[in-house]
């Protein structure tokens, strides 16, 4: 059989305007405290690949247009809605409001293994990916509606924080559109 | 509940040496052409977290003691085994010869969609990642066993590359471990 790669036309990827239109998943991804802009800017390829609804950005995180974060984001930072929140708090309290889920990617005493949870397609999600050393902040995981942790066998302590933002997403968008 | 992050000492790691007496799965990944020193390392990373058996680089990507490389790997490099292929037909053969199913992940023709493959605790698997524009060379992608792609719903038409490894990688061991 002739395998033959697809062409940027043959993938049939949408236009910035459709996609902006279109319907995505009832998912956020929040960048606590990331220092460094190629792993915001990887964070918003993966929120416009698995078609996550916005970005929000708090603490030290690079924000567009940081040319580190447009560099590797490709675009991205056009097609994905993003804010930044200076408070924390006020953030947190915001989801709460809205009944949006807090689902902290930390390995803690109360994490669920990513492969075993099932994200439910009548909530609202909110994924915190923290900072590349220090991890998720403590107001974070304070407020946590849910822990979880990609299982790992290796001698390092993490996978980069944009790799792990790219599994979790991956995880949440094959279950909400069984694709 | 009080919930609290784990400690490095809590994670219980493997050291250095007990990792690499460990089994390992039954899987290669092979770098063809990666052209980012940053990308290597967050492989090398991923290889060390997921328990793959050893990374493969060919043509133009860096190998240790590559700087960025180096600082991107946090390590992994001495825990993972790796070699680099200056032929890649050889390296080709010489995955035939030993009955190792080589598993493109490009976006083709005739790519099955990633969360539809079922890999095999008997068989033997070497995933191909390519370079970061051009993609998988056309000499993998001509003697591959099968292709697998990352569904997608944006504008955008690939994840970083790292990224898109850990995925997959992901993937192979959750479906080869049960985890």
């Amino acid at each position: 059989m002739e395998v033959k790669k697809l062409s940027l036309k043959e993938l049939g990827r949408p236009s910035l305007e459709s996609y902006k239109m279109a319907e995505k998943l009832n998912c956020i991804v929040i960048a606590d405290n990331i220092r460094s802009g190629q792993n915001i800017g990887a964070l918003f390829r993966n929120a416009d690949a698995f078609g996550f609804s916005h970005i929000y950005l708090t603490g030290i995180s690079p924000v567009p247009p940081n040319k580190e974060v447009l560099k590797t984001a490709l675009g991205a930072t056009e097609s994905v809605a993003w804010q930044y929140f200076q408070d924390e708090e006020l953030l947190i309290k915001w989801l709460k409001d809205n009944h949006v889920k807090l689902v902290v990617v930390e390995q803690t005493s109360a994490s669920t293994s990513l492969g075993a949870f099932r994200p439910n397609l009548d909530e609202k999600y909110a994924i915190v990916l923290g900072n590349e050393v220090d991890g998720v902040s403590p107001v974070f995981i304070k407020n946590a509606d849910l822990c979880v942790e990609i299982p790992q066998v290796g001698t390092k302590h993490s996978l980069n924080v944009s790799v792990c933002a790219g599994i979790v997403m991956w995880h949440f968008f094959k279950e909400l559109t069984a694709i």
